[in-house]
């Protein structure tokens, strides 16, 4: 038996990509997609395969994959429903190792047809050892090896980074990607799974194990015939990597709908959620936190307990961050004496020398880098949360040196929640992740993904015990 | 006695505005207020008061105000709070008619004699008919009158429009005009209240009822000495305006910073949410959802009822919207028999044509506009959300046209949740929501928003009756 790791290796990582129903019309996937792949300037040879053109998008194109050249690791199928079986076939008599299936009509159609054309397609792949990404999907990207195997081109835009996502719906995939090219997060694989028919999460699972550019794992669920073999795959993956998960369908309105979609049992989804929390998963109920957790969960460490201190030169966030922290169940730190002694004798009497700390009188940088020092340094806090607001007397570069200082004398994770119109900080921001500080826009965004990374810590005790 | 809108009038449309506390150190308040009324294209005079400086920013500056040539309508304070009462007396002796008081050091001071000096402060503002912005705020702009009294130069770069905010925060008050700059909502007025010295939120609620250039009015407190008069003023308003508001200190770790800051009783959150909304208030949980409330407020009436349509051209982000529907409590519209039975006819049998309908395999326009007009002349249905994916085929521009038209036809509010990498479709967005379709950008935001408006329907019903 052949070896998954390397199938799916040359899925992820092809030599050279085959475009079967690649067109010189822009309105067809087919053209997208080879805008796509040229534009994340992939290394090898793109070959589009049209019945007629002898060359589309300035690359010459091949009646069929047979008279292609050389080798072809990977094809990317557009063509309609009819013709994917006999485009598979021909895959497989070429020796294609992955095929990204976008066509749609198989087991999603509400009839029997659509269903058996998918299991005839998986046999041939099977018989061929093809690993399917699809049917029925926008198709897949890895940031990494420079491929864009779909057909929305702005992905080739995604800067690469620890992420990778593995979603039912090819729209969230969207969603989270676009959150990505906004937020500048970093990402290596986003795969739509499509109908699933020879690949699903729990076989991608021991894959994104081996993943070396993988440190965080975002998947999206619509519903599963039999969720057990996932479960089983994030119990194994979970203490290694964290898992970012997220069930669509919570009610019976929209669980109806996820049925359809996916042709598949959706299941309740209080058992999913159980089921994957106890696996080790961190479940969110919002595609925009997926992202927001990943990012944290692929920059640190999680911190040993729930208590947190805040720090703000303004009261009003440093009030909402409080609240923010009190919703959603962790525990605002209580100073111990000695740092309270400290601080009351550091900062000036004129506002809140207490958790949450208002540094709005304490503008000097000593000061504020002694404030940091002490509250990381204070046993009773376990992560310290600072807000800045956008002023031109006030951006992160202004804070970056301290915090940084003092993030290397103190294991607990420091994040910045720094607010501000877009793009004004972009620089800074990124300097600052790289340096191991999350940093967010908003209170309430802030605090969820400190409390996914405090959950993912508590989930990996849980696990050792 | 003096009427109170007059002098609310000059405080927020002044023919002249004198900075005291000028300066030529871009570190000093006094120097970012002064780029902030140039930035802001004040048309009338400006006048820099400085002990010795003979021109600021190339400004003529005046050792004092009595020097200043004309009369002066606005001052705006940036001395240290010794000097403030010597200042605001020099503004009673000139005449000035309102003063944005940025210096800190009084109520919020946890001692007596800040206390005293505020006192003072009102004394001496009450006796020359001054109203006061503050002590200790960040000041106030005024975007249709060109008037930018604040420390913060980018507000200037804020465009007009129809929402107010009046917020106890000066920070949470930047969280809201930052992400009116982000998302191209426009505002007004835009007030830190400060230690609200004479100008209280109930002080200026009538003003904002006769104001014309408002439309929906944000509120954001952290906690009042006594909340009734607010409430009285807020059930005089909001028949007429809604009022969307926020209240923070939740929880005790929160409510004791919220009452060290504001100097006064914060109160406990419970008493005030329900007293907010009873007044006929929409209380949001955080900051993000005043703006995005206060938008669709400004933008539609109310629908009838609370049942939601929903159409998306993918599957998974219509089951997000449908999730969304249901957790906020609304209720998605079962079609009735007639208008499915033309669905049925319209739409093929590919995937759903119940609601949320997909209209992944049916993108003729002629497809999709038939179904918007089904939709929206269905009896069952209150407010239609349709969910579209950026992508190059498929833009706001693509559907413009037929839901402008079919909006004509109908008075039920139609939302787009148009998700995109942002700035791509920011154009589109703007002529959209001109025409009174109001965008979002994520599903769970979407229908917030909706939720929102349904919830202002319901306060007014609820008053009449």
């Amino acid at each position: 038996m052949e070896n998954p790791h390397d199938s799916f290796h040359f899925l992820f990582n092809p030599r050279s990509v085959a475009v079967i129903g690649a067109s010189p019309n822009p309105l067809k996937m087919g053209h997208q997609c080879l805008l796509s792949l040229q534009g994340s300037a992939f290394p090898g040879p793109i070959y589009p395969i049209h019945p007629q053109e002898k060359e589309i998008l300035g690359m010459p194109a091949y009646p069929d994959l047979q008279q292609v050249p050389g080798e072809v690791d990977l094809a990317i199928l557009t063509v309609p429903a009819s013709g994917a079986i006999s485009a598979l076939q021909a895959c497989q008599k070429k020796g294609v190792r992955g095929a990204v299936i976008i066509t749609a009509g198989f087991r999603e159609i509400d009839n029997s047809e659509g269903e058996k054309l998918q299991e005839k397609m998986a046999a041939v792949a099977n018989q061929g050892g093809i690993k399917i990404i699809g049917p029925n999907t926008f198709g897949m990207v890895n940031i990494h090896a420079n491929l864009n195997a779909s057909f929305t081109p702005i992905f080739s835009s995604l800067k690469p980074g620890p992420i990778s996502v593995i979603s039912q719906s090819g729209g969230v995939s969207h969603l989270i990607a676009y959150q990505a090219l906004d937020d500048g997060v970093g990402l290596g694989k986003v795969i739509g799974l499509g109908n699933r028919c020879n690949v699903d999460f729990a076989d991608l699972l021991p894959f994104f194990a081996r993943d070396d550019q993988t440190k965080c794992l975002i998947l999206f669920i619509e519903g599963l015939e039999d969720p057990k073999p996932l479960i089983a795959a994030i119990k194994n993956l979970a203490p290694q990597k964290p898992v970012v998960a997220m069930k669509a369908g919570r009610y019976s309105a929209s669980l109806k709908a996820a049925r359809s979609h996916t042709g598949s049992m959706a299941g309740r989804y209080e058992i999913y959620e159980a089921s994957l929390r106890q696996a080790g998963a961190i479940v969110m109920p919002e595609p925009d936190e997926l992202l927001d957790t990943a990012k944290i969960l692929s920059m640190l460490p999680p911190p040993a307990g729930r208590n947190v201190a805040v720090m703000s030169f303004q009261a009003g966030p440093g009030i909402l961050l409080t609240d923010a922290v009190v919703r959603h169940g962790l525990r605002m730190a209580t100073f111990s004496g000695s740092t309270q002694e400290k601080l009351n004798y550091l900062l000036p009497p004129l506002t809140i020398r207490t958790n949450p700390v208002d540094m709005a009188f304490a503008r000097d940088e000593r000061a504020f880098e002694e404030t940091v020092h002490l509250i990381l340094h204070d046993q009773n806090v376990d992560a310290l949360v600072i807000f800045l607001l956008h002023h031109p007397f006030m951006t992160p570069r202004r804070i970056k040196d301290p915090v940084l200082r003092q993030k290397q004398r103190s294991g607990k994770p420091i994040l910045l929640c720094a607010n501000s119109p877009r793009g004004l900080i972009a620089e800074e921001i990124q300097e600052l992740e790289t340096n191991g500080i999350p940093v967010y826009s908003l209170p309430d965004q802030t605090i969820k993904a400190l409390k996914g990374l405090i959950q993912y810590g508590e989930a990996v005790k849980r696990e050792k015990r």
